[in-house]
C-alpha cells in the first residue's frame, strides 16, 4: 500500500499520514511515500479536513482480514499544493472541495448532470488513487473533479464543517431530494436519522417541501432534524412505523420518499408509506441486489423508484453559495472532531452511533 | 354470472351477449339478462366496440378451471343509453370511450393525474362491474369515467378503431412515454412489439423522441412501428439484443426505455441497455415481484424505474382531439374485427399470434 517515492526535488515533506482499513474494525494511521503527480491532469491537495462517512462503516464490519490494506477516505477539503502541466483552472494555495468520485466534468454523462457515471472517472480507495483521510491526497482529473471557494482560505475554519459536507453528505442528502424531485407543496417523509438522513431533511426544506416526516429513533439526531426542518418525527419503524405515517397524511401516503439506510427494512418501508403516483429516492447504497417491484409493492401504485450514487460536483457550485451566504449550514452534523493519529477512536464512535459524524484534522 | 333482471318497465332488450372465461383456452359468449343502473351514478352503455387486450390473454393460460366463470373485457366505445339519476355530464345518445378503469375524477389521486388509484375506482371483470366484451355494460362513476367525444355518431365507424384504443392500448403506451419524460432530443428504447410497445413508439414520436430503437422480431409488427415512428429495429434480444442497442447509441445506451412486455428477460434487457441517469417505465404488467435493483442493476448508474397501469382518463381529452384531427391514427394496430359470437377465435388468433390486436362488433 506505499504509493511510489516522489521524485519532485523541492518537496520538503516526503512522508504523511494516511488512513488504512486492514479487516474489520481495524483502521491504522500509516507513515507513507507522499502522492505524487502521475498524471499531467492530477492535483495535489494538502488535506485541510477530511471526516468518516457512514458507507465506510460496510467494509469496517464486513472487510475480509488479509496482508491487502484498503486506503480510505473520500470527502475532503483543503489547499492546492501542486498541479499537473495540464491542469488548467486551478493554482497553487486554492481552497478547493474535492467531491467524492473524480470526473472529467466534459463526457456525455458529465454533462448529462451524472458524474458518478463519467466515463473517464471514478472512486477513491484503490491503490492507484488512495484515500483522503490523509494529510496529502492525489486528485485525478483536477479541472473537472475540484472546485474552488472562491474568497475562503484555511483560516476560515468556521466554514470547513459546512464546506466539507458538500464533499459527500450533504449533496448526497441533495441528490436524493432533486431525484424525488422534492417541490413547494410536496410532502416527504425521510428514512433515517444518519447523516444522509438529516441532510436530505435540509435538502428538502431548501426545495421548499411542505412537510417534512423524518423516520427515526435517535433523538439527539431527530432534534437536529427538527432544527433542519422536519415537521413530525416518527420513531417507529415496520408496519407500525408505516401506520403511523399514514396517518399523518390522512391515510393518503408520503408524495416523495427519501430513503437514507439501504437495507431492506428501509425499502420495504419505503413503498410502504409512498403515495400512489409517488417516488421512492434512495442515496443509502442499497445492501441487497434483488427487491419487490410488481403489481402489489411499486407498479400497480406507479411508484417511481429512483437515485444512485450522488453527481456531487453538479450541484456544488450552487451549494458553496448557500454555504457561504448562510442560508444552509449542514455542517451541524459534525459532532466530533478528531486528529488523523486518533482516527480509529472516530471510526468506533460512529460505529456505536456515539457521534453522528467525525471530522478529521491532519 | 348472471346479471340481475332489470326492472325497468321501458326496456324492449333484456338479455344481450357477453363473453365470460371459464378456464385455461375457455371462452365463451353468454346470453345474459341486461345490466341495469345500480347506483344513481352508473350509466348503461350500449357498445359500439369492445376488443381483446393482450392483458386477457394470461388468464387465458394460466386460469384455473372451475365453476366460476370471469366477465371479460375492460375497453370500449359506445352510446350511453341510459344514466343514474346523479349523472350530470352524459345524457342519453352521447357517443362515449370508457377507460379500463373506472374513477370518480374527483379524489386527490385523480387531481393528481393516477386515476387508477383513484379512491372509489375500481377495474371491470368482477361479478359486480362485469366485463366490456357485450353488447350492453355499465360503468360505474359514470360522470368521472366517461369522455364524450364530440360530434361523433354510431356512423362515423371510420374513427372506430382509433378512439377505441383510447380506452387502453394507445394511452397505456402514452403512459410509459409520459411517465418516461420523452422529449424532444431524446434516445428511446421500445420493447415489446405488441399493441401496446407499438402504441409507446407512436407516443414517444408525439412527445418528440429524436430516435425511437423498437426491440421486437415479428416483421409486420415492426413495420408498423416504422410507420409509427421508429428509426431502427433490433430483432435480437437478450445479451446480443442489449448489444446491439448499445452499439446503436455509441456504447452510451438509451436515455429512456419504454417497457411494454411484463415479463423478467424485458427487464433485464431494460436495465442492459438503459443509459446511466435513464428511466426505464414499464407498463407490461410485471409477472415477477423480485427484480435486480441493486447496484448492479440500476442504483449504480442512478436508473429511475417508474411506470403501471394506465390512468388513461388523465390523457383522454387532449388524444381525443389528435384523433379527431387526425394527428394520430394509433387505430392500426387492430388487424382484425369479428363479430362477438367469434369472440373466441379472436383470443385464440390473439395467442397464437396469428392477430396483433382483435376488434369486436357486438
Amino acid at each position: 500500500m506505499i504509493l511510489p517515492r516522489p521524485t519532485h526535488p523541492r518537496k520538503k515533506v516526503p512522508l504523511v499520514k494516511a488512513t488504512f482499513m486492514y479487516g474489520p474494525g481495524d483502521v491504522r494511521v500509516e507513515t507513507v511515500l507522499d502522492p505524487t503527480i502521475q498524471q499531467p491532469t492530477d492535483a495535489i491537495v494538502r488535506v485541510a479536513r477530511a471526516c468518516v462517512c457512514g458507507s465506510d462503516l460496510h467494509p469496517y464490519h464486513s472487510m475480509p482480514a488479509g496482508d491487502t490494506a484498503v486506503p480510505m477516505g473520500h470527502e475532503l477539503i483543503g489547499v492546492v499544493e501542486e498541479i499537473g502541466a495540464a491542469v488548467t483552472t486551478l493554482r497553487k494555495g486554492d481552497f478547493v472541495i474535492a467531491p467524492f468520485s473524480f470526473s472529467d466534468n466534459t463526457c456525455s454523462f458529465c454533462r448529462d448532470g451524472f458524474h458518478t457515471a463519467c466515463k473517464h472517472g471514478g472512486f477513491y480507495g484503490s491503490p492507484e488513487t488512495g484515500g483522503l483521510q490523509a494529510q496529502l491526497a492525489r486528485i485525478p482529473l483536477a479541472d473537472g473533479s475540484l472546485v474552488v471557494v472562491p474568497g475562503v482560505t484555511e483560516n476560515d475554519t468556521e466554514l470547513f464543517p459546512s464546506l466539507l459536507t458538500l464533499s459527500d453528505v450533504y449533496l448526497t442528502g441533495y441528490h436524493a431530494a432533486h431525484m424525488g424531485r422534492v417541490q413547494p407543496g410536496k410532502t416527504v417523509t425521510v428514512i433515517g436519522d444518519g447523516a444522509v438522513g438529516l441532510s436530505a431533511v435540509l435538502a428538502a426544506k431548501q426545495l421548499g417541501a411542505e412537510r417534512i416526516i423524518l423516520m427515526g429513533r435517535h433523538r439527539a439526531r431527530t432534534d437536529l432534524g427538527i432544527e433542519f426542518g422536519a415537521t413530525d418525527v416518527v420513531a417507529a419503524r415496520g408496519d407500525e412505523g408505516i401506520a403511523q405515517v399514514l396517518e399523518l397524511t390522512g391515510g393518503e401516503g408520503s408524495h416523495i420518499v427519501l430513503e437514507a439506510v439501504g437495507h431492506m427494512p428501509a425499502y420495504v418501508q419505503s413503498y410502504g408509506v409512498v403515495r400512489p403516483g409517488g417516488v421512492i429516492s434512495r442515496v443509502g447504497v442499497p445492501q441487497y441486489e434483488d427487491a419487490p417491484v410488481g403489481f402489489g409493492s411499486l407498479f400497480g401504485k406507479n411508484i417511481t423508484l429512483t437515485g444512485g450514487p450522488a453527481p456531487v460536483r453538479a450541484y456544488l457550485e450552487e451549494a458553496i453559495q448557500q454555504v457561504l451566504d448562510g442560508t444552509i449550514n449542514p455542517g451541524k452534523v459534525f459532532d466530533r472532531t478528531i486528529g488523523i493519529d486518533d482516527i480509529a477512536a472516530g471510526y468506533a464512535a460512529m460505529d456505536a452511533r456515539e457521534a453522528l459524524k467525525v471530522m478529521v484534522t491532519p
